[in-house]
């Protein structure tokens, strides 16, 4: 699967300095408040960690039931949605979206959407049902409410990867309803939820109402760790982390995640700063793109990159012409349902967008 | 799956401190040449790792293809013994004992063994046979060349854990050749080879002539970073390694694990003091078992741990005296073939093996 443009064959390993637009990372970069505490994790290196990841755990739920007060500063409404039983821990959210998908005979996907849901769903043998987003890329809810009949499972973004959309609550509790009665599961990835800068949106709180939910988070884009390796799934259904958890290996988490759980989910500075700026930059960057002249369609975004579709360029070309300008960009025809007239960018800080925009507008065909 | 004592339930979650001897993890601890570089590390951390980990492989044949320079001293006999191609990595050697299991239909093990082994197995719905070690834990050579024809795969220790003892090349060899000839994969637990002290020990060197061999490895022991996540499987068989790939997880590798594979294989006072200290030890710590009033045998080692029956007591007695004492140690009941008057000790430093000594002797029964 490729993911993203390849920022080591055409950059890091060649020695070249490229700005990747192709990955959507907190351009803040690494929260201060894990770099200030390194050493306690090297100090840890050198133990297996706890095998019942207890206190990562703690720390995972204190930050899911603190979300109003680490999001909107309003501690009075933080409630407690979870418990340490309700986690599953991966090595990466690619672990838990490949493990949870296992669970299922069959499933329903949403396209375009985050390539690893096609390929962990063909790995394990599922019968895989395509739903297609709209013209506008929103999700087709009554077509869910016709297909769910046909799954076991449906795995839904929230936001979705590679436009940026989320879900409509309103449009989407029916579904979860008939879902809650008909044991089916909606899997719900949220790598992404913290950059919608409402907490609200997430689906955490319909996890004490909906068994059926399984949602999934990770520490990757928000806290800019990628590399870090820390991904998690919450529900109330025990059947299903159960059936996770006797798939995985031991000591799946090394300690810097752990680390990173344990200090930058509670960094109300870095979250501050960091919704700051992506409510700054989701008012600019979108509108900016929208007038590029190559430029059809930028779809509504709610995350930390933007969708668009091309006209009289295709996206091997463009994405060609922007190495040559030092900036990497997603190219998305590997996405199930679109084509060579779709790019996406990472949204960055307005210094690096501006520079996007600068350098998008050299750029005449 | 209950792995060695556990440190966190009686010590760090309680504040307590323990010496923990259930742990076999190299007590000159982490290696200085990862802290120097702990900088390169988090400055990483917010990018994806090269899906293809291409600098990381380079660095690990780099090891394997050096190991008379970094154990022996003697470049002159450094040997091409592997390739980038011939390399599978995983989150700790757990994954890669996991998914190589993953691969066949049955398999022979020989108990006592590194508890995965069987775990790995049962989940994976393996026919499993065992054959038994002698009374001296050595290898039953004839025995496995007996029950082979019934397996599509062994898996075999090298040394050997709870017991520590090593492959007998000679005796070995015809049962590789037969393998090799019928098609089967001998799979080789490589984790404590360094310990040996004398890297002819290991099978790498028969790589070349024997596709039917896969050897695992990893940073955790000898290099004291069990919480890194680290492991690696090394193979000729194309066929394997691909079917293992495809099982995979994208990014399964984080960058810190990068970091070390980078820096400590390639730390030679860190491999020469270690080596100095175990040949040292291995000396002292048997010997000094044995004259222990209830310890009735002491089993050879090859490696950092000790495994030693007991008589006029059992291990849960030991267990707990043992911590009355501040001390973890390894009660081995939890390995097939094992009961209650077995236990492991792990192999520290001077100062730390007189203590257990004293400590030992401290226990009257």
């Amino acid at each position: 699967m490729q993911h993203g443009g390849d920022i080591y064959t055409e950059g890091i390993l060649k020695g070249r300095e490229l700005i990747d637009f192709s990955s959507n990372i907190n351009p803040l970069g690494i929260p201060e408040s894990f770099k200030k505490h390194i050493e306690e994790g090297i100090q840890s290196l050198n133990r297996y960690p706890d095998a019942k990841y207890r206190e990562l755990k703690e720390n995972l739920t204190r930050y899911i039931n603190s979300g109003y007060e680490l999001f909107h500063s309003n501690a009075s409404k933080n409630k407690c949605l979870i418990e340490e039983s309700n986690l599953v821990l991966g090595n990466g959210a690619a672990e838990i979206i490949d493990l949870v998908i296992s669970c299922f005979e069959s499933i329903l996907i949403m396209p375009p959407s985050f390539g690893e849901y096609q390929e962990d769903a063909e790995k394990w043998g599922l019968n895989i049902f395509h739903l297609s987003m709209n013209e506008n890329m929103e999700y087709d809810y009554k077509g869910i409410q016709n297909s769910i009949d046909k799954v076991q499972a449906l795995i839904i973004g929230n936001p979705n990867n590679p436009n940026g959309g989320i879900i409509d609550k309103n449009k989407f509790l029916p579904i979860l309803k008939y879902c809650e009665e008909k044991g089916k599961t909606v899997i719900i990835d949220e790598a992404f939820i913290e950059f919608t800068g409402n907490i609200e949106n997430s689906f955490v709180e319909e996890l004490e109402n909906f068994k059926c939910i399984f949602v999934i988070r990770a520490l990757t884009k928000f806290y800019a760790m990628p590399a870090i390796r820390l991904g998690f799934g919450i529900s109330k259904n025990e059947e299903i982390l159960n059936k996770i958890r006797k798939k995985q290996n031991p000591w799946n988490i090394n300690c810097f995640a752990e680390l990173a759980a344990k200090y930058v989910l509670k960094d109300k500075e870095y979250i501050k700063k960091s919704i700051t700026w992506i409510n700054e930059e989701k008012n600019y960057l979108p509108k900016e793109l929208e007038k590029i002249s190559y430029i059809e369609k930028v779809y509504k975004t709610y995350s930390n990159f933007v969708l668009c579709k091309l006209k009289g360029i295709d996206c091997d070309r463009l994405y060609e012409l922007c190495i040559k300008e030092g900036i990497v960009i997603r190219k998305c025809d590997n996405f199930i349902r679109l084509d060579k007239s779709f790019v996406r960018f990472a949204i960055k800080d307005r210094e690096k967008n501006e520079l996007l925009i600068k350098k998008l507008n050299l750029i005449i065909i």
